[in-house]
């Protein structure tokens, strides 16, 4: 690795396919901090996770010399703070920090839980959680509008909260029968863009195929048909 | 009021009993920031309202030079960065802000929607919830510790996101015959310190039994027995 800061002191407890856990390795990517990386059986849960984060138990959790920090967007900003260069993530005046942060909690709020509902559910449970899905999408279409990432011209706070799910788009679209390009084209490009353009992205991000395939087998143990 | 700044620009959208509003105002009261307070009927939504925050139409809304902060955290973590003297709300190191988060998220997370539980529901689902409540009191307990403040020998971000519940527990108690002072006596204490030493949480919290009135009519709304 070309930036070898943070190693040996950074480990990050993770599963592959979070999206959550998933937006700490691009935050740490686009840093350039080496880090340990843990994979965790979340079936089976290693006793460092259960001691790092005893009130949640989940992961990701970054530790950062023994000490860790939870949830993924309060890691992120942590990552933002402790390692400001290169490519700050967070806007720098309180406004736009404020805006960042209401459309990253945004997606917190919403995307993981309806994304679930799109392939958990049947009938008009799923045609509703469909409607849901689409309008949220268009909702952060707005927000991004003509800009190249919703950071503006930089990569940011909200584009890191966000792309993770693109990889997940494939499994809401073929579970729900929908088109992510047709409904909102802008978002579709954006999320292209992320791929191409930021190598912290495109190592990253699985192949959407490869989720679809996790999901399938969290159907099997969900016993969704 | 002995601080004018801010008067006339910033304009709070709000409901009285709201715990989420509740922050705004104690955060504003620290600052020592003047603002016009416009208390929504939350039946009839006003037109502001629903413009300054199109996404989730609901209060608190902070509305400064014109443009809109939502959600109570954000709006907090706003305040502190624009006013940030006197008394600034979120620690300066990374690992203590992160912390202050992770606590402020924790209580965002659980407590209302906990809280809620308790007066709707009865029997064995009431019985649960009173165990989860006085878990994730526990939990915060042990995270005040000995100190005066969350936020240590200065009252800050954790103490802000919380201390408006505590005017809630009254109702929390009786709905499900349990004791904060028995069970927390720590957190009992410190709720009990910050009502008589923060004038700012002084002259915002109203009497635990008008909340409870308040409750009461709550239920007859949603027809709880």
């Amino acid at each position: 690795m070309a930036c070898e800061k943070g190693e040996g002191d950074v480990v990050l407890l993770d599963f592959w396919a979070s999206p959550f856990g998933q937006r700490v390795r691009i935050a740490l990517a686009e840093k350039g901090v080496a880090y340990e990386y843990r994979e965790e059986d979340l079936a089976n849960k290693s006793r460092m996770l259960l001691e790092m984060n005893p009130v949640h138990k989940k992961i990701p959790v970054l530790v950062h010399g023994g000490k860790p920090v939870c949830e993924s967007l309060i890691i992120v900003q942590y990552i933002d703070e402790v390692w400001a260069h290169p490519n700050p993530l967070l806007p720098t005046e309180p406004y736009p920090r404020a805006r960042a942060r209401f459309w990253a909690d945004f997606i917190d709020k919403k995307i993981y839980d309806c994304g679930t509902r799109l392939w958990k559910l049947k009938g008009e449970a799923l045609q509703e959680a469909k409607k849901e899905m689409i309008c949220i999408l268009k909702l952060l279409e707005g927000e991004l509008g003509d800009k190249k990432y919703f950071g503006g011209d930089a990569f940011g706070f909200v584009d890191v909260a966000l792309v993770p799910f693109t990889s997940w788009f494939y499994t809401y679209e073929t579970s729900a029968g929908f088109s992510v390009e047709e409904e909102c084209p802008k978002l579709a490009a954006w999320a292209k863009r992320c791929a191409e353009e930021r190598e912290s992205v495109r190592k990253t991000l699985y192949d959407p195929q490869k989720i679809y395939e996790f999901v399938g087998l969290l159907k099997k143990k969900f016993g969704v048909e």
